[in-house]
């Protein structure tokens, strides 16, 4: 989607009653794909789990924050490889308390889903980049078939346990 | 999945009913998901739809020559950055016949997603490359539903028709 400002989102989100002060940058702050999908995300209300190959965007890490503070339990499983890249907001979550896991493999750790309270799952092309929202053409299918968030849920859990710290041979 | 060898598919699909030899290579020729992947794209009788970032696999490439041979129609969209790549294959596809269009933007065409016969929708974080299918995690969905079906194939037509030669501005 174009750039857009979600401040006023986020803001509804960190204070829920309170009217939020409009924002005063000159981006638009309409409906577009990027408010969607932090629409969906802070709709959480217990569990939050992330498996993300790549994740830059500041604005999907604040709503990301918001959520840990709230106390939702929030994981996220990254690729090692682009965790450390320029840009980077896994080094954010992780000062912020939250806690994230990555491969150790060669091989990219590549997929792109998120799971919503164990319920809702947001998958597709889309890495959580500010390239990747303005710029790409990507997709994101927001489903709330058991069937399908079961797979991903399992999936989830065995790379949660397989990338436990506790596992790691690079010691 | 491991390294396999889908030689004995793709000789049933050219010749139905003959009898397949067995390959004499030595790599496993079982049930894995790049094999599952084949059959599904070769279920093609009509159409097959694809949107690619990047496609470097050369059996997903014969996979897809064998149906354009068998008179399904094959489009293929893809990211113009990407299709001049060492390994790509769609140079391959374009001189068998296949109709070829990509993007002409600065962003990534980013899509990863197949439609066969207009019924099923074959998506998710897989790009056709051999180190993908090899070294990578990644998730791949199989849909019939015809509501993900439709959304898809309803971006594929608008992207299709955008990415016409016949836009080109850099002539």
């Amino acid at each position: 989607s174009r750039p857009c400002c979600i401040e006023a989102l986020l803001a509804e989100a960190a204070e829920p009653g309170t009217p939020a002060r409009p924002c005063p940058c000159p981006l638009p702050s309409g409906d577009t794909a990027l408010s969607r999908l932090v629409r969906r995300l802070l709709s959480a209300r217990r569990s939050l789990d992330l498996c993300l190959f790549s994740f830059s965007c500041p604005q999907l890490a604040r709503a990301v924050q918001l959520l840990h503070r709230r106390g939702v339990r929030v994981r996220v499983v990254t690729d090692a490889q682009y965790m450390g890249m320029h840009g980077s907001q896994i080094g954010r979550l992780r000062h912020a308390g939250i806690q994230v896991r990555h491969d150790q493999h060669s091989g990219y750790m590549h997929h792109k889903f998120a799971i919503v309270d164990r319920r809702m799952l947001i998958t597709g092309s889309l890495n959580w980049t500010t390239q990747a929202i303005q710029s790409n053409r990507e997709n994101v299918l927001v489903v709330e078939d058991a069937e399908y968030v079961k797979a991903f849920q399992d999936e989830f859990e065995r790379i949660w346990e397989e990338y436990d710290p506790a596992n790691y041979r690079f010691f």
